[in-house]
């Protein structure tokens, strides 16, 4: 399954739309792992210039990852009324909230035009979120000889991703940051985390499994890999990077005392996703009650809300995505990264097996 | 530190009041690991008997559980109209309601025979959940000879543990089945998986750390091991062993669909706990928003409930603690299933490396 993704090292830079970007990707693959970029929150000609610089810089496999959520339904009634909701919030800094929201990017679902340029472009690697799309648009992919995988937050969507034909399964943690992949952001969530979910699908999928949620150092691929994982796939540990595209306030709340507190919070997009506690989590004790607009439409709000508050100085809106193991980021260079983590893989396999008598 | 756990496994088998037996804690520490009883539930009287029965079934070391939580404060007004809210699932069974809750076991820091008790039998180990006895008890335990260890679930938590003179901490993950070992239930919780929090321990503190919360079988041992702990602490796994005291009703339960959908609620006892989604945990849509008792006084009301359910031949009402994990649990004789653990940790540790070039 290693080579089928192109790499020589069991990790996969996790896509993070707005944070990862061609270089990163680049510096990740041309280093061993699998570096990927996230094209979820912008159209086909954004994603045609992401991946023309990605191949500019790497001639190794990447990772094209899509989002693949149900179509939002407009509301306005629903809207105007979140939109009074955070009128509080930015009033603070002298703003008034847009007049209305609106879908600010397409699900994949909903995209021919991004379907005909991965057709065209041919990524070794697609991977789907928060869903799948149709089985004719699996059957496209893979008859043009693209690698698919899929995020699972339960047993229950791994099967429906196995019985889709994917290949492989991203399998994350309620650890993770970011967007929860969970197909159904009303339904039940168990919030498994990356341990007991990896362990769950290797045994009872036939799937190859990539563990993601809450892994930082090659200590936590070790464990991932004990597990029955054929692969890691770290987000968090790639924020710091200097290749990353996180704002300075993103980078100075990652290194403080937030990323011991990260949150899982639907207010800023519209579907659950784990955040450094700022400003924006800590409405969720005033806002607590109040239904969001359908994600992305949310999303609109949020990414507003923080521009009128960044204009004034405070980042503390900003959608500062983040892991539970965001207090272990390190600041170094993607490819350095990617080197220290395949040597603290090497030295943690290396050590002597417990004794078992 | 394994030896000074007495055990020649890294493997605890956790405390689970209600759950575990002397039969249980003996049968484990026989096979090689370190078999614990809980005693937060009952008193000092109680606690001999158990203690006698244990050390009839074996010399080898054992633990034994204390709850140290905050002296709960009766508030007439509040279990009042926790019990009216309570008063439609009780008339489901043809029952009311008790009229009047009582707090129905103590806290260590209030048991001054507890400490009498422990200071005259000496256990090999003494574990602490809930919070931190006075500097005067831990002392007094320590001169004893009596190795102590205490829950964390956070950083700051371990650095209490620390600084208090604790010898080891028991990182508890999210995942963990029955009461999360916060020590003030009120405030906020990061929900830190058991790999996120051991990897963050074993960084952070100088301590030994065992980690708890979804550990099932050997390779999730191993992997806790990777991560740096020294030994794990498993409860779920143990429930269906025929040494525990859990009711026909747990079984099925633990054996069904609940088990892929385990819930944290305080409804059952006032404190934060993992269930498998049942009758009870269900009732959280019902009641939130409504205040409980302080633990244990709500606990009162929920074993009545479970009483009154459980007469008329439903067992959903249980307090049917399991972590996430559920799913993995095996029907094992305790004995055996340490054996498989050991021999699957073994193979799990065996497995070549992967190969870093």
């Amino acid at each position: 399954m290693l080579d089928k993704l192109g790499v020589t090292l069991p990790i996969v830079q996790a896509p993070m739309a707005g944070v990862s970007t061609p270089a990163m990707a680049a510096a990740v693959s041309n280093a061993g792992g699998l570096g990927s970029i996230g094209v979820g929150a912008t159209d086909a000609a954004g994603a045609r210039a992401m991946i023309a610089e990605l191949q500019a810089r790497t001639n190794r496999a990447f990772n094209v990852n899509l989002f693949v959520h149900a179509t939002p339904v407009a509301d306005p009634a629903r809207e105007t009324a979140w939109l009074e909701s955070l009128a509080p919030a930015f009033a603070e800094f002298g703003a008034t909230p847009p007049d209305r929201l609106t879908t600010i990017y397409k699900s994949f679902t909903d995209d021919p035009d991004m379907l005909t340029l991965l057709l065209e472009v041919k990524p070794r690697v697609v991977s789907l979120h928060f869903g799948l799309p149709s089985a004719d648009i699996i059957t496209a992919l893979k008859q043009a000889g693209i690698l698919l995988l899929a995020t699972a937050t339960s047993l229950d969507e791994a099967r429906r991703i196995e019985a889709a034909g994917i290949d492989g399964i991203v399998a994350q943690g309620v650890e993770a940051g970011g967007h929860r992949g969970v197909f159904d952001p009303a339904g039940p969530d168990a919030g498994l985390s990356m341990a007991t979910l990896t362990r769950l699908l290797v045994r009872e999928t036939h799937l190859p499994v990539i563990a993601a949620g809450g892994i930082m150092d090659g200590t936590g691929i070790a464990a991932a890999l004990a597990l029955g994982a054929m692969a890691t796939q770290l987000g968090t540990a790639f924020i710091a990077c200097p290749e990353s595209s996180a704002d300075e306030g993103y980078r100075r709340a990652l290194a403080g005392s937030g990323a011991y507190h990260t949150q899982l919070t639907s207010l800023i997009s519209g579907r659950p996703a784990r955040a450094l506690a700022n400003r924006f989590t800590a409405l969720s004790e005033t806002l607590a009650g109040h239904r969001t607009p359908d994600y992305p439409i949310a999303y609109d709000a949020g990414k507003a809300l923080n521009a009128a508050a960044k204009a004034k100085g405070e980042f503390g809106f900003g959608a500062q995505w983040a892991g539970q193991g965001a207090p272990l980021a390190r600041a170094l260079p993607a490819a350095e990264l990617i080197t220290t983590l395949a040597e603290e893989l090497a030295v943690a396999q290396r050590l002597t097996p417990f004794g078992v008598s």
